[in-house]
């Protein structure tokens, strides 16, 4: 079976659920998964609503679709289609087809962790990806890359090399076609320029965001004396450590921790949480709205 | 602003989304919120389709509804209306208004905290219900009773009066128009016969369900050393700790801390998710559907 | 059983459980509980040892115990003896009887969840201590201190009263012999001089320390749009929001849930931290070392 | 720095802290750390004291140590000394070296999720062991273990070879010196024989015990319709998924997951059980007590 993710948000009005259903369920296109959310505190402005769209294109084919499409059966007809019931209510709106897989390059340093464990459930189909690069600023995880076969650049990096690093590896992800980078414990900061240019950067922050944010965030910890520790998913912003909040979880710590345990308690979070952002992303299930994300 | 809740379930086929958002949407009627979920494993049967449709009533009055509707705008109309629509594709349904507050009784023994917390919490507002009726096999919480002027009827009860009790109790129910019943920390067992002429009953188990089912929970899970306990709140069914299960949670506890430290821990979970479970029914999220759940 | 509960920390050396566990082996009293712990990342100082011991008196009036403790078997010479084994290393130390209930003052303001909830906790015996004094800058909350029969004053605050007030404050804490002092939502800041002159102060905040200081953690915590909220309990300082953390938990949350939602979740993690953060404090498990809690 | 672990337990009597602390303390060797636990519930029994004693051998060869040794100051001397000790009060202990690292073997069967868990967490340090063996019924993981460079052996098995298989695998163990066996999803039951003459074997089993005991622990739950799953490590008994618990955690599920989202939620939660109970059990941390652990 294959699918189309509609994403679509607009200012919020009476009949919107059944306007998006209506258009596919008139082409006889069945809606597999629906759900919507209206954000009302936002400031300044008015509510907002979103919604996304599983749909069923096994019936894109039919007469019926044809019929409502003016005669083309084809995604572009469809999209087209949907484009002009967005535009009546002025909404946003992007679609992903299920049969192509998302593009996926891991930016890493020297920790392996966090980039076996994408490599891993890439592999047992948990992250529906395809994951054709990794670049490292270091060339120690080079052997991790070739024990699973995937393309490796080291692209070192200094204060100064900084622009020229960058222009490389944005030359790389588009010649790979990449649609999405995740940073796998990546310890360098990435410039505006790079992140305007770039395809959605998620980043993981082994602190649990807004407290502890910088450096050696278990270290802070430590020495707030805690009893909680977490990590935190968002996508990379210019402000650092600022971006919209994908996933967070948490674990229990105690006095008896140093800051190493705390370290590795907290690894174990961060790996899970890096995972189901990464997994929500590629089920197009979020919505950035401002500083905030809405995960359907 | 006055609402109604629909619930809808219904085999599963193409354009259910659009047909009952469709409905609200054609009269005027903003959906002030909807989702939906298809349950698709269900042994020996098709998928079924759930879905939960919150619909903002202002419009009701409006000539477009009055069209509609066939000229009456009353809820009576609309009912009547969307039957029709349900019909067509086999759906069961109901709907309830949030200006009419459910009644709920409560029922008691001799434990005070499940009882104090539902009053305190319809108190500060996060239970849209009435609480106008409170039973008890021992007169012990009558005093609770009474300083938030809530009326107490003591029902004692012994193996060869529970007929007559439970009569007693359903004749109470129904002089008081009781739409749910809450067992907070009630310790009788209620018959089958009861059951089936009683409104909806929510129970809440002080264990991990299914581990740890019948009496001394706690004890239990002392002796088997578990690492983690739990509480659980389901609708009461003939089958003893075997109903449809609404909510659980769980705390970390340790081989240090004996049965009596696991009931304190326990208890601050059972408070919570009894609440949240009354909370949900509450709110019309909840769908039975076999031995499961389905929260919207 | 009587049972005396001695908490000491001092240098690290070599031989200290030996050494503190041995003066009551050789007394002939039975150690009900001991546990230990050895601060080692203390910036500037070296590690710093603490042992926490809880003692069994029934043998305190024996020959034995006698003739170690130079003739007498009060509680004084135990006290002095004991003194002696602390001075030789050093070791800071004091010490708390089973048999002498602490003594709590809560102080509200408005919100009744908290006060109810130690209110109830003392009741069922899950909190040691007497609560003969509740406090209130409103008098909202007269009429819960009545239904449980403890005296509430009413001492109504404003910027130009606040010297007055705290000082009738502390006047009413040292006439009632208050050893611990619980701010259970009590929405005024105390300032520095009430806090050197008053017992140990535990406060509740309402949000996941250290992110989210200061007023309407719950409004900041959705705008920054985390998954997970929290609430901490700690030894109140002149520091807003910087005491020792005693206690944390957290719930998990989402996008759909408003800032009143995240309230109501919020507060059931509330309660649940106060009542065990006050209850290790009431069972002498607490530590508190620079800006860090020890609980053993 | 050398460290022995001591684990002793005892019925439980006046001055057992002070007598295992004061044998060292004499020695002039410090306690790094000390636990204890009085287990006073155990059925049929009287209480049983439980201590964890980490000791510092640097001073093994003091002159203060000799003399208490008599003279000689080797691991046996000192073992011959606390084995006097332990007799007097009729306790069992045993003691392990920091300086000789435990050799652990890791079952397997197909899925690798666990097996490189395990392997990453040992190159990492986290795990302080060695792993210098890998069985599997299949030979599936065979180039895992290659890529990490630990010998494997493909160890098919049937109904009707299992005893011959079991044998085979007793002699690898041996042979290797294998001091612990890890199951990572080996999807075998080991028989009563094979557990009795093994060194101790860790299981995890992917439900959250004692509910969904035995096959498909993910489906039973998800017919249940629990609202959270979970992972259990214990050791493995001839009594299938009922040895003592080491380690268990916890997942929230929803209705909205099918049976699979089920494994893939319990796999992050079975890799993380598993991983704190093996670095337990490798800490010296756990013991057994009829069907309980103590862990300290």
């Amino acid at each position: 079976m294959s699918k189309a993710f509609f994403l679509v948000s607009a200012p919020d009005r009476t009949g919107l659920v059944a306007r998006f259903a209506g258009f596919f369920s008139r082409l006889g296109l069945n809606i597999v998964d629906a759900s919507n959310h209206t954000e009302v505190f936002s400031e300044g402005a008015g509510a907002r609503f979103f919604m996304r769209l599983v749909v069923d294109l096994a019936q894109l084919v039919s007469a019926e679709a044809a019929a409502g499409l003016g005669g083309s059966t084809t995604r572009r007809a469809l999209e087209d289609a949907f484009a002009q019931v967005a535009a009546e209510v002025g909404a946003e709106w992007s679609v992903r087809y299920g049969d192509r897989l998302a593009r996926v390059a891991v930016l890493v340093t020297k920790e392996p962790a966090c980039l076996y464990d994408l490599l891993l459930r890439r592999q047992s189909g948990e992250l529906p990806c395809e994951i054709p690069l990794i670049l490292g600023n270091h060339a120690t995880l080079e052997p991790v890359a070739e024990s699973f076969r995937v393309p490796f650049f080291t692209l070192p990096v200094s204060a100064e090399s900084k622009p020229q690093q960058e222009a490389a590896m944005l030359d790389l992800l588009r010649r790979h076609h990449i649609d999405l980078v995740v940073l796998a414990r990546y310890m360098q900061v990435l410039t505006g320029e790079f992140l305007a240019a770039a395809p959605p950067v998620i980043n993981i922050h082994h602190g649990f965001l807004p407290a502890f944010q910088g450096a050696r965030p278990y270290h802070q910890a430590y020495a707030r004396g805690v009893k909680i520790i977490g990590a935190t998913a968002h996508y990379a912003t210019e402000d650092l450590d600022q971006g919209p909040i994908i996933e967070q979880d948490v674990a229990r710590v105690s006095h008896a921790m140093g800051p190493d345990e705390l370290v590795r308690v907290g690894r174990d979070v961060e790996r899970v949480v890096l995972a189901r952002a990464v997994r929500a992303h590629l089920e197009r299930r979020v919505f950035v709205f401002g500083r905030r994300t809405i995960i359907l």
